[in-house]
Parts: C-alpha cells; structure tokens; sequence
C-alpha cells in the first residue's frame, strides 16, 4: 500500500465500480460485488487488490499473484489461477491505470491560494481557482488560465501564457511561451531560453538573436530538468499529447508532431521535424535539420544522421533499420569469435 | 515578424544603414536606399525583409522566396532570382547576425534595479547599473562589476567575482568561481559544486577535499541546466570565448582552451585539456586526463579515450579519424549484406 | 594553495600528526617533526607541501617534483628522489585524502541558524544545530534530524524525511522520500517527481499514478543536476554509500546495491536493480527490467540490454564483455585497412 505518509488513498470499490470506468469492455466470471481495497503491481499485489498482467514475460508472477483480481489480456485469459478473478480486456494496462486514478486521484488539483511571497506583476491576469506558491514570480503580461498550480520558486516570463488546468513543478522557467491547457511541467525544467545560435570564424562568435518562440499544446508532459531552446525565428513546437522524460535536450526549431514519446536524456538538434506518435528511447540523439515520419520508432542510444521515413523502426549510430543493426551486431560477433579461432 | 508580445523591434533600416554594419565589404547591384522591415529566415522571410543563404543545399528556397533582400555567398550569387535583391558578402551569416542585431537589440542590458527581495551581503559590492532581480541571493565579499544583470533566484557564493556586463539568468548556482567580462550563463546551470573525487574500496568512500576553483573567461556563453565542478586542487577553465550548450558536464580540473564549442549533452571528465576552438557535437563523451590539440571537430555521440592532435576531425566511440570511422560504417553494411546472400 | 578567498587552511601539522590518521601503518625513513603546510596533485605541489602518488603513469612527475614528502604505493617507492620523503603506504589516495581533510575540514557543518525568510511548515520539525537558509520551503509533516544543512531555495515536500548530517544544497527539490544519515545532495538536483508512467495507445497517453518513494540510504552523494523519480507502486532506492555524478537520470523503481557509482550522465530505466559496488562510467545507459550483479565494471557510452553476472566488466553498445569489445574494435580496424589495400 502506498505510504500515508505522502498518499492519500480513495476506496474501496466494488468491482462493478471498478469495471464501470475500465475504458472498455471488461469479459471474465467475477463477483461484481467484490470490494476492491488497492492497486498493485502483479508482483506486489496483496489480498483484496487489483492488478494487471499484459505481457507473457511476466506470466510466472501469475501463479504466485496474491490480488484478489486481475485484469487480463484475452490471449493470457487462462493462465489464471483460480484464487485470483480474471478481468478480461483488451488493453489491461490502459484500464488498470482508470482504475488506479479512482484510487490515488491526482493531488494537482490543489486547494486555490495565492502565497503571500509570491511576485505578480499586476499586469499578469490569473484564472479562478488557481495556486501560486511560495516565492513564484510572474510577469508583465502573463496570462494564466483558470485551475493553474504555479509551483515554489517557479520564473513565469514576461508575456507567457498558460492555458487552464496546467501543472508548473518548482524551480521551472518559462520565457517567451504559449502553452495550452492541462500542460505538466516538472521540476528544474527551462522553457524558452535563447538557442545555440551564432556565427563563429577564427575571430571567434558572433549571436545570431533568437526572437522566435516556445509553443507548447494541450496535454503535454514533461519531466524534470529538461531544457526546450525557443525558436531562432520560427517556433519551438510540442505536439499535442506529447510525452518528454527528464534531461532531454529540445534545440530551436525543433518541431514535435502529436503524442510523440521523448525518454530521458534524448537530445534533438535545431530545426528536426518529428512527425505523429514518434518514439525515441533513451540516450537517441537526433542531428539537426532531419524530417523523422510518423510513428517512426528509435532504439536507445541510436544516433540519427539521415531523414526516416514514418513507420521504420531503427537502431544504432548512425542509425539503420533495426534488422540491419541485428544482423550486423550478430555478424560481428561471429567474425571476432572466427578470427580468434584463426589464430 | 518576432512575436510583439516578446520582442520589441527596432527599424526599419535602409539596406546602406545596414550594409555599413555588416562587418566586411558588401557587393551587388542593390538599391541603397531601399527599406527593410526585419530580418527572417529564408524559408520565412517576408515582402521588405531581409535574409541569408549560405549554404548551397537551400537554393531550392531561393526560387521562391519572397524576401527584399538576401545576403548570399559569391558562389551562389547567381543563382539569386531578379526579384530579390543580392548582397554578395563573404560571410553571410555572420553579416546577417550583426544585422538583426540592429533589428532586434539584446534585451539583456536591463533597467538598473535591486529587487527588496534580493539578500545581499553587506560585503558585497555592485558596480554600477546593475539589475539584482527578486529573491536572488549574493553573498559575503562578492565582487560583481557594473552593468551586471542576476536574475531571479540566483544564489552568487561568497568571495565570487563577476566582471562587467554578465548575464546570469534564474536558477543559477554559482560558487568557488571568478567570472570574467560579458559572460552569459542560461538559467538552472551549477557552477562551483564539489568534483566526483573520492578514494574507494571494499569499505566504501573516502572523499578528497575539493579546494579548486572555476575560472571562467570574458565572452563566454553558458547555456541552460549545465553543471561545471570546480576544481580538486588547480582549477576547471573555461577559455575565453567559449560556447557551451545546454546539459553539458564538465568534471573537475578541465581546462577549455579560447573559443571552444560544446554542444548539448556533452561531458568531459576530470583533468582533461581541450586546445583552442575544439568542437565537440552533440552528446560526445572525453575520458579524463586526455589532451585534446587545436581545432579538434568532434562528431556527435563519439567517444575519446585517447589524446587527440591538433586538426584532427574524429568520430565514433572508441573515436577515430572520421575516414577510418565512414569506411568501417559502409564496410560493415557491405560484409553484412554479402553474408545475408550467402545464407 | 587554495584561494583563500574561498577555503580557510588549517595547519601546518607535523608528519607525525598526519601519518597518525592515515588510516593504515605508513613506512619510510621520513622525519616526524617535519612540518607540512598543505596539500597539493604531484603536478601542482610546492615546498613544504605533502602530495601522493600511486600511479605509474606518473612517475616522470616525481623527478621534478617540488613537494616535502610524497605517499606512494611500496612497489613505486623506489622512484622516489631523494630531495622528497617517502611516506609508504598501501593506499596512498585514501591516506592523501585523509590528510587533505586535515589541511581542508569540510565546512559543510554551518553555523546553526534558520533564515527569517525561510518558509517552514508549523508541523515540520528540526532537530538541533541545523541551518536553514534564505528562501528555504520545508513543508507540512517534514522530519529533519539534528546538524542538517538545507541550503538557500530548497524545497523539500510535505513528509519527507532526513536523518543526521544532511547536507542539501541549493535548487534541490525532495518530494516522496525518507533519506537517511550524511546524505550529500547537490544544487539543482530533482528528487521524487512522478516517473514516466503511462499507457499509450492510438487515442494518445493514460498517466499510471505513481504512487512509491525514494529512499536514500545513509552517506549517499548525489551531484548537481540529476533526477531521481520516485517509484511507482514500489520504491525507487538508493544504497548506503553510492556515489551519484552530475546530470544521473535515475527512472522509477531502480534499486542501487551499496556503495554503487554512477559517473555523469548515466541513465537508468525503469525498474533495474542493481548490486553492490556496482561502477558505471559516463553517459553509459540500462535499459529496464534488468538485474546487475555485484561488482558489475560498465565502461564509459556503453548501453547494455540484457542482466549481466557479478564481477563481470562490459563494454560497447549493445553492451558485451570487455575483452570481446576490444577485440571486435580492433578486428573492425584491420578488417577495413585490409579492404582497402584490396581496392
């Protein structure tokens, strides 16, 4: 059970309640009646919790499972344990995590306050119902919608705007951005700051000024200690939906299509276009000027250098499609191992 | 055009105004005394704008664009269409720089202020003209020069010394250090912390007193949410003229040389020395106690853990020469492919 | 010697004085009543000053060297010229830091005070002889043991826990977690926020409450810059004694062993555990769901993607034994010079 200390947990539901709000279809024998007090991971599961299995990989946590039921994929149905009520759906995971909001509903929706310490600008105009902590400074202009949470220590710039509902973490800065609605920024993460722009000869650099944006759209994440450069003239662009980790590098320019997946310490270079639902593991480094497609998805670590066409799945650096970078990680194992033979 | 709401444009500007400020000889059959709005890209430029193009990969722009004018290489100048005005200078870019300069002044020179909020030691010393914005904290026997600008919630250690015309952007950390002239350091970066020193074995860590300091020299440009650690005994340098990207790491007792460039999410480990104008792209790792000679170019995602000579350009981790690092690239694809067929 | 603009050195002290706390029986024909001044790197030191040496790789600096005495490893001790004494001693770097700290007490232990625009929730409680500093947030329910140091503009959640000896600096954000004893952590690092936790589909992203801790166990370091997400069900820990660099990425769920060290710009997924004494060079990645065993050696970019044995040393991306890794870089080499004579 999660620790009271920090969480404050809703329940029971009954199942029937529970199923109710899962998303989608929910098949299986179980007890509608049944109180469901928590939620847990499959291994940590105790008596009287919910759980979700969606990958063969773990099937072996199954029979040992404590929870008193779980939600399944039809195809993992009937490796079900009979002391354990099989929640049969498609997507166990999308549904586990419905139900685990009823549980631990989110605590951004903090009570409206406005910290005596706090610096606004009186120009800056707050929707009802927001927060603005201790030590925030908001500036000329700003525009925040209502329902905001405006964290300790946060730097809000000059002409920002923030649309309704959104989550801004301690210690962030935002300059020269218009952000959409229910946007969650994480702790440490800079917002807007001037690209790595100039012009350099033997006589050393030259600024090139950075007067262009950060445009950030509806139902953004991003993590802790990021940093998004605003656009040299263009925009910076978030795509709606968009998933960004933490210590991920986004350059001037950069153009993110919707519901793309940035993990930690990803670094994209000035002036790429991601396309829709793009998904870069950790570590990728994308060079600068590159046209990534649709749904193109890109193994940990990989370094692209060339425009990918959407749909391909690539690896390494420089990057090649996945199979290629197998084969070749294979072959050269087997021409080591050949040639120590030879000798 | 800039967005009004963050940018406050200058102009408009005849083309001789402009042309006089360019910095080098500018030819062409251009109209003197025609006016120019503002500057943009050349993908972006508008009816009575100004841009640059140099760089034969984006001619395909040329044709269409719609700019008054456009600062172009020699080489290309042919192929500027009629109605478009040409500035043939050598330097395009840095031309354009020192022109949308004019349009688009560094708003980093602010109105001389102390923030009430601001905690200042009484042993501190300001020079004149400076911005001390809201909550920043400088402490005891700390020397900033004049027209400094610390912004919110930076905290300056004791005995720290800043020169003239420094910009220190919120979020800022700043210990154990002396700052030159015109230094820039974006927000959230930490200077001065405590190296990764220490002596271990099997029973644990020992640490070695970090008694260094980080010396930073005129005209250097710091980006957002980089770290540099001071120095163990002698101390971490970063050469005049320097630019560093956002996310860097670089380790104690590092010495840069003058005008080296350091590109997003690179790290350097201990004691390691960089010449003058090395250029490491982005996400490049250097091992500690390295020499890197003058004018190094570093590719991106590469890995150093030999000295390199002055000149070089490298790739690849390990790194070597970029040659070595294209024929091994295409050789591997080659052998992979020929053994598929033989399958 | 260090700027006394920043340290205060003690001493001198005799050698008697320093041999009796380092840390092991130390042999030579030194003279006890010799008076050291300070301490210095075999490159930097000067008369009177004690340095160490326990690398032959450094040899050729002993011949030039200015220092009073050197400790050195028995088998270099030979080297040493006879203008400088020779302390002899097992571990030269762990008596050497020992010594150091003679000369450079940490001063990490403040003067107790608590700023008056510290913002301090009623129910937080302090032990005694701790320094709050200006700007400071300590909210509801918060324990902080006795001699803690939380530096200026900190934030640490409500609930949260620190044992004895903390020393927190600036720009440090602590939200969901109970740390233990003489825990370091540096400016601007994140600890706590929710972990990159959601179901994604065609419709878009479904955030998985996170709803676990991070624990930090006793005389952990964490540098500047790093981000550690709390778990997501269960904790995310860190053992006693680990050593964390700057710019860490440290996702929700992983366990570090004991005495673990991440050099800068390590990242870690979800749910990774790994074992004691554990070393992973810079900017290396693990991928998630692995298990690393104790005394686990990962050199510097590697990215590993499977669990790997105790006691084993890895390299490359992906990520093999170290001795394959050489073995294969070398083979890439000949194989390519090989191709080329050929053309």
């Amino acid at each position: 059970m999660a620790d009271p200390r920090f969480y404050k947990k809703q329940g029971p539901f009954t199942l029937k309640e529970l199923v109710s709000i899962g998303g989608e279809p929910i098949a299986g024998t179980y007890d509608d009646a049944v109180l469901i007090d928590d939620v847990a991971s499959l291994e940590h599961a105790q008596a009287g919790q919910l759980t979700y299995c969606d990958n063969k990989k773990h099937i072996d946590h199954l029979a040992a499972c404590q929870a008193r039921a779980v939600l399944i994929a039809p195809a993992l149905a009937d490796v079900v344990p009979a002391h354990v009520m099989a929640l049969i759906v498609k997507r166990p995971r999308r549904a586990f995590a419905l139900m685990a909001q009823c549980f631990y509903p989110d605590s951004s929706l903090p009570q409206p306050m406005i910290a005596a310490t706090a610096v606004i600008h009186p120009t800056a105009t707050l929707g009802t119902g927001c927060c603005i902590d201790d030590y925030a400074i908001i500036g000329a202009g700003v525009s925040i919608g209502p329902s905001c949470h405006v964290g300790a220590h946060v730097c809000i710039g000059d002409g920002v705007q923030l649309g309704q509902g959104c989550r801004i973490e301690p210690f962030v800065n935002v300059q020269y951005a218009l952000i959409g609605d229910f946007v969650t920024i994480q702790s440490g993460t800079k917002i807007g700051q001037a690209g790595f722009g100039f012009d350099m000869d033997e006589s050393g650099f030259i600024s090139i000024p950075q007067v262009g944006r950060v445009i950030i759209e509806d139902n953004v994440g991003i993590g802790a200690n990021t940093t998004i450069d605003r656009g040299s003239g263009a925009d910076t662009v978030i795509g709606a939906g968009s998933r960004i980790d933490n210590l991920v590098q986004i350059a001037h320019n950069v153009v993110l299509g919707k519901n793309c997946v940035l993990v930690a310490q990803v670094g994209i270079a000035g002036s790429t276009c991601l396309g829709n639902f793009v998904i870069a593991a950790g570590q990728v480094g994308i060079a600068d000027h590159l046209k990534i497609g649709d749904g193109v998805r890109i193994a940990a670590q990989s370094g692209l250098m060339r425009d990918v066409e959407a749909g391909k799945t690539i690896a390494g650096s420089p990057a090649i499609a996945v199979r290629d970078w197998h084969r070749q990680t294979v072959m050269l194992q087997r021409l080591s191992n050949e040639r120590r033979k030879q000798l």
